[in-house]
């Protein structure tokens, strides 16, 4: 899972990404309502038949980088109403090809890495869409398939697990591997942190910039982006997680309000939100930092969702 | 897992446990900060070498379950403060065939049914103590093993999946192998909520008036006890995470005690615990009700516990 | 996986299914080679776009139950020359829909019982193909669904292990769950020997006479059947493995036509099929009765076998 | 799992490992019927109260490779009668930690890699083995634990799936790997081939002079060695499956013997051990190459020999 508190170090200082999210666009709305946004392209797009909402935000320089917290590229988000529907995963399938040969600038070689524990269901999910992919780099390295006989590009995959079950970073491992097989491009694959959660399992993000992966504490967490890993990094997302203060911070400003625009409320009320953050922070301290919410039937939802994806990987493959 | 908001209906009315806990002796702790205890008996015994505390509450009447929102029954607790260590894995084993011999009143033929989703980590105790057990039943059946030959009990065992994966009730489920296998006890094993997180995989709960599965909704959960399924019935249960509300109604209380004695706070302040709790509740509805707290460990700590409650049942096979 | 000595008694005899298969199309294979089939209906059908071979097999009486060693009753072969693309998926699914609408007359309410073991994976299959169900029984059961506002049937599931994990027969559990939830009919789904490699994990079988689950011995394994069950059975198998001494035997036929005419083959040559499976059988034991042969890619068949059936279930769920 | 027909090159011509086993101890067997054993040093030892029978091999020059068809080097091979006794496994953990020591020569900094298919059960010894094993090298990186601090190893560890999970070959991977991280010794886990039925899941070879993991065709799987990985490697294997022309050679062996000393059977009787295979394979061609046997509990059996194997290499961690 990446790290709920995404820190990007630019020009010497921390900008810190104050809406403890890993989804751009649910840091845009949170911008958006106190200021005007600068620095930042947004379109959106709806597939109403499909009930799907494309969202492409592109951060243009600095002060877009300031504002939403990440670095410069391209951040596409998917959001659907219900993945249920074959029709609608076969859409969506499709759009992920797209934007990944977009956002890889149509690498013909790439390496998919499924990042997470395997074992703890909500973060599964990278592991699970290898489960899922057409792999096809051994079929032209062993002479099986010729590179201009056929349509269809080269791929390996790794899941190298958590550092807790492997002692390394998994930036290190991914290093080294992409310096033996040469990839054009990386594509890895993580559950995120969201901020709401009803957009848990029904968004898929996609982006051109990298990932922090981070398992709570993960100060020392290393980035996976062009500059760490040597190659074009695209990396795909699905928020399944909620971090514990957010969900009390939301609670309590909701207790605010009810609790009206008296003496006392005004204390809390004033605090901006990260000060709302830190407080909700400190009222769970020590022992909620290593823990997370996530939906009872997270199990079907992670299904559903690497499938999903590996078709959309899939179809990139064979255009 | 169980159902957090757990009824039982006696005398035609309900009577509710108001502190959202599976464990009788987070119940105990609740209440002793308001009340007398009448009822109830406790025990506690330290076994200091192995930091375990064995707590024995004995629910002896009406005024006990009324008390503890609780039926009139044996309720013993485990709560170890390492688990890694192979010593302390083998007395709690040892500990746990005890309670057992006790609880099931020595039971020579038993099915042990592991509740809960394998797909789900920390819902899956109940499936993965199964992987660990001792299977003798089809032995004496197909006359490999004769009853009298060896000091061996009958054991069986089914992990026959949670409702959403069935579409049947589990009571309905092990009532009906029950009439067709005839086993003398049930020892149901299973995932549980606890309050409070430093309780969260540290605990074994096991009591002898069965439990109320439950998937969060739960309202026509039905309860699994001697009465439902017609055989002793011994529970054994891990709590493996916190409902949401749970933490929510922590945090604001703390918030509360932070705002001090004004007016405002007043308010919340003066509601009774289940008051503030139904508050947490309307805070975080409609999203929340269908999530839990979990740590991001949990896959190494269900398979610890798994193991050692495994151990446990073996041992008393082999008495 | 299914006993591969299939024997039926039948008034007081026993009938030996010589051909070591579970499958009702290379029994009847064997038996043409020999004689006149009588007492059997057959008829072909080739769905020549998507590589679908469609064989129904009817046995009307007891010669034909003598010639093919299987009950009277309707087996229906499909077997597929690739089953990884999309619309042969899709096609086979239709096919299966329509075999049990056929099999089950048309059964409104039906439990889906997924035998095998989940943990060996040539013989997960029955588990594997529930992870894919849509279970509805639950949703009528609460009330949140009304059996005539949809055209949905009442669908139930349990995969309830093998042997070895439960110590219980299979049918001891399924007849205990039947006789508390009341299906119309129940599919079995298993794992089945095959005679030939290249029938393996490319042939799904549906027949309504039931099955005899088994564990390589086998002698006491109980049938699942409308008798034994006291439902309808529509049963659904895949060949996932080969016994040991099919394969055996196979080269000892093909090494003795390699000798030739000679004196000494004569002697093998001579024996009948099944006093050269006896043979087979001498030469491997002890060792290898509790053994079997699977393909090494078996977790990719599997996978796409048991989604491809429970499309087909599902889709008679919806018709 | 290793590819049955291991060749090793040297000195620009291929030697032939003709008994088809990845066991030192099968091939020495197999060579001794036949002619003197030189250049291989022998030594066995009994732990009589346990059951277990520890076999050193040490090939010493080159007429101990040409006799045995494996490199020069030291390989120790732990056989046991009855794996389910707790103390039998802790003495083979125990036996286990002493091999590493030795054949590692006292490696402080080591990364486990637990080859093989985790989906297919006798392929997933090695990544089963990752499971259970206490990984350390974060903590040291990290800083949470300090090397002088304490009596721990440093161990890290990726179980890298198949080629065709992956696409890349194993010792691609491991070699960027190692060159990132920096261990004094791999420690690779491994699926074998065995030729004897009774020595499935009983033995555990350990060897220092690496593997060549395969998927049956593997005329180009690559071998890991100190040669290949750059650092010391320790072996350890568990015959999990058993090939099928090993099978059917034994059995044609059989039947020829039964046949007599008859004109056509000498044809056969007189073909060399290797021509009778290479007949073997002939018959069982095409279909039964990718093909391996292997036992119906081979679960169970896998489970028992992982945590044996993990519990040796973690007692070595905190030797």
């Amino acid at each position: 899972m990446e790290n709920q508190k995404e820190e990007t170090e630019k020009n010497g200082h921390f900008y810190q990404n104050s809406c403890h999210t890993d989804l751009a666009v649910e840091m845009k709305e949170e911008v958006e309502q106190k200021q005007e946004l600068t620095g930042v392209e947004v379109s959106t797009k709806k597939h109403a038949y499909h009930g799907i909402t494309e969202t492409r935000i592109r951060i243009v320089d600095e002060r877009g980088e300031a504002a939403l917290g990440k670095p410069v590229g391209n951040y596409v988000t998917l959001e659907v109403e219900k993945l249920y529907r074959d029709s609608v995963q076969k859409r969506i399938a499709r759009i992920i090809c797209d934007v990944i040969a977009q956002l890889s600038q149509g690498a013909q070689n790439i390496l998919v890495a499924g990042l997470g524990n395997r074992s703890v269901t909500p973060d599964a999910i990278g592991p699970k869409v290898m489960e899922h992919l057409q792999i096809t780099r051994h079929l032209f390295e062993c002479g099986y398939v010729k590179s201009d006989a056929l349509n269809m590009k080269v791929v390996s995959a790794i899941a190298p697990g958590v550092m807790a079950q492997t002692g390394m970073e998994t930036v290190e491992i991914l290093r080294g591997i992409i310096e033996k097989t040469h990839p054009q491009a990386v594509i890895v694959v993580d559950a995120l942190a969201a901020r709401s959660s009803n957009r848990l399992n029904r968004t898929i993000q996609l982006c051109d910039t990298g990932i922090s992966p981070g398992a709570g504490v993960g100060n020392n967490r290393q980035k996976m982006n062009e500059e760490t890993l040597g190659v074009k990094v695209v990396a795909i997302g699905v928020p399944t997680v909620i971090a514990v203060p957010t969900i009390i911070s939301d609670a309590m400003q909701q207790l605010l309000l009810l609790l009206g625009a008296d003496h006392a409320g005004k204390l809390v009320e004033e605090l901006s939100y990260e000060e709302q953050y830190q407080l909700a922070e400190e009222l769970v301290k020590p022992y909620f930092t290593d823990m997370f919410v996530t939906p009872k039937n997270i199990d079907e939802e992670i299904l559903m969702m690497s499938q999903c994806i590996a078709q959309g990987i899939n179809a990139y493959i064979n255009i």
